[in-house]
């Protein structure tokens, strides 16, 4: 089985292909080629006997999904994207890699013909969602996302769904939670709170915390989401019927019930590490994300994640602080 | 006022524009240039005193969206579209005129910039959603189109409330349902049926009706479409919000019902041309279909339909046969 991965130096990327290599193969199929695409290079990844190839690309570049696809993989993980912040701030480049990127991968896969059907994940989000919620949001609510992020994401849905229906390919779109805890540096995105009052802390570090702790949102762990992916893979088009696109499952808490997580894991010390400093612009972005999801069908497809917080803390000093805590 | 009409040879764009020569005006402002642009060329219209352009031209060719909006319409309504069957058979032509053509004008409005900034009024249609349905369709469900023409009236949606969010012009968009009665010849569509057993019996021609007269569908007359396209064009930024996509009210009834109407008015000579001739790939085809919405959110914004069938029936009588039945 040869399977493309295209966002493949991304973080979930990257877990994604940890996991994939650790499973040894996908649907009980062994994977014997693996291609890694990336606007930047993906890294080589270790303990892998089949091929591999590294390919350094911009999906939205003419040619270039023609290019990928003449390969014929069986599978293709799409998970390159401009994220949501700089979507916003660089509106063509936005629409240009999330749109025009996405659109060109189908395209390619419709256009090779010759009964080439390969399965196609689609990383999409809860930003497809935009406030007003009810107080959990069901697997019919509509699509009204708030930023040029959301839109492009909820727009691929509707193109993987009506190239599925036509039988160019056989898609699923999965909507990712919030991903916590992001291992890596603290950046500038406004959800990042939300990793970096457990990551920081964790590694003896002091971190901020910008909103009040009754605040309340979604998460699943990097290992879920690529889990996620990995199931997602295996579902038959029986299965899905034509609504493709799943809002998947994760953990809805608050900030102190986060907080009380790591408190029971780490001890008082480590939760000591936190900081409260308000910060009002943060606090109204935030106030208009989803809190809550009733992902019954992604449930009822076999999709799970962590069952509670706590979880999500052990599977972050497991994966990525070697099981020690500073 | 200067109003542009895209798609102003198709039956609702006539509608559209005997409506506004009829009020002189839109939103309490007159009316002094019209451009009317079609892939055919548009009728010049009778009895109005501005300066009238009638232009041929397709949206998806490059350039043309510029081109048509150089001049800076105060008003454009955005009808242009290659129809539902169309769209299904030939996929390439589908996506090039409803996705890319839409795209290509809200990119030229943008491009214009310096403050330009018209209202756009974006015609879509029930379309956007899909089976299965609860027994009425509310403002909040989701849009799993079963079409190419469903899926790129979606994304059309979505396009023009980013657009609108991000400032570059002022979107409405409005979700036709089906319009009945059709004035003119029958067409090959599957729901023709729905206005041929009102039109061809009051002419005094015999109408073929293909499914159980307990079928349920939702219509408002071709008036009613007008009536919508012109409010719409009313409304305000901050009587929409962001979610400026709206289903439009109608008249929900059975296939029965209608038939009923006909008789209270035209008498059950004329209501006898119906024949039954059961057709089970229509009966197939319309089952998908969406038989009642909760059209609240449009309601309280002011869109009126007609309060019953034979409302509907009598309009057609009026406008099309000029109050005489054959």
């Amino acid at each position: 089985m040869h399977v493309l991965i295209l966002g493949a130096a991304g973080m979930v990327g990257r877990k994604l292909i940890d996991r994939l290599i650790r499973d040894g193969g996908l649907n009980a199929q062994a994977i014997d080629r693996l291609t890694l695409a990336d606007v930047v290079s993906p890294e080589r990844p270790k303990g892998f006997s089949g091929v591999v190839e590294v390919v350094t690309m911009d999906l939205s570049t003419p040619g270039a999904a023609d290019k990928i696809v003449a390969a014929r993989p069986d599978v293709i993980f799409h998970l390159a994207a401009i994220v949501s912040g700089e979507a916003e701030a660089d509106f063509e480049k936005g629409y240009r890699i999330n749109l025009d990127g996405t659109r060109a991968l189908l395209e390619a896969i419709r256009r090779v013909g010759d009964g080439y059907k390969p399965r196609v994940i689609f990383t999409s989000s809860i930003a497809v969602f935009g406030a007003p919620f009810p107080e959990a949001i069901p697997d019919e609510f509509h699509l009204t996302p708030l930023t040029c992020y959301g839109t492009q994401k909820a727009i691929g849905e509707l193109l993987l769904a009506d190239y599925t229906r036509r039988g160019f390919l056989d898609g699923v779109g999965v909507r990712l939670p919030t991903i916590c805890v992001r291992p890596g540096k603290p950046n500038k995105a406004a959800s990042g709170f939300f990793s970096s009052i457990i990551r920081e802390p964790l590694a003896g570090d002091d971190a901020v915390l910008p909103v009040h702790d009754t605040v309340r949102h979604t998460h699943a762990s990097p290992r879920a989401a690529a889990g996620f992916l990995a199931h997602a893979a295996s579902l038959t088009h029986a299965q899905l019927g034509d609504r493709i696109n799943l809002t998947m499952p994760g953990i809805s808490c608050t900030v102190a019930e986060q907080i009380d997580a790591l408190k029971r894991i780490a001890g008082p010390k480590v939760a000591g590490r936190i900081r409260r400093e308000p910060d009002e612009t943060i606090a109204r972005i935030v106030a208009g994300w989803p809190q809550r999801f009733d992902a019954r069908r992604a449930a009822a497809l076999g999709f799970r994640a962590e069952t509670s917080f706590d979880d999500i803390v052990r599977i972050h000093i497991d994966e990525e602080l070697g099981g020690k805590i500073a």
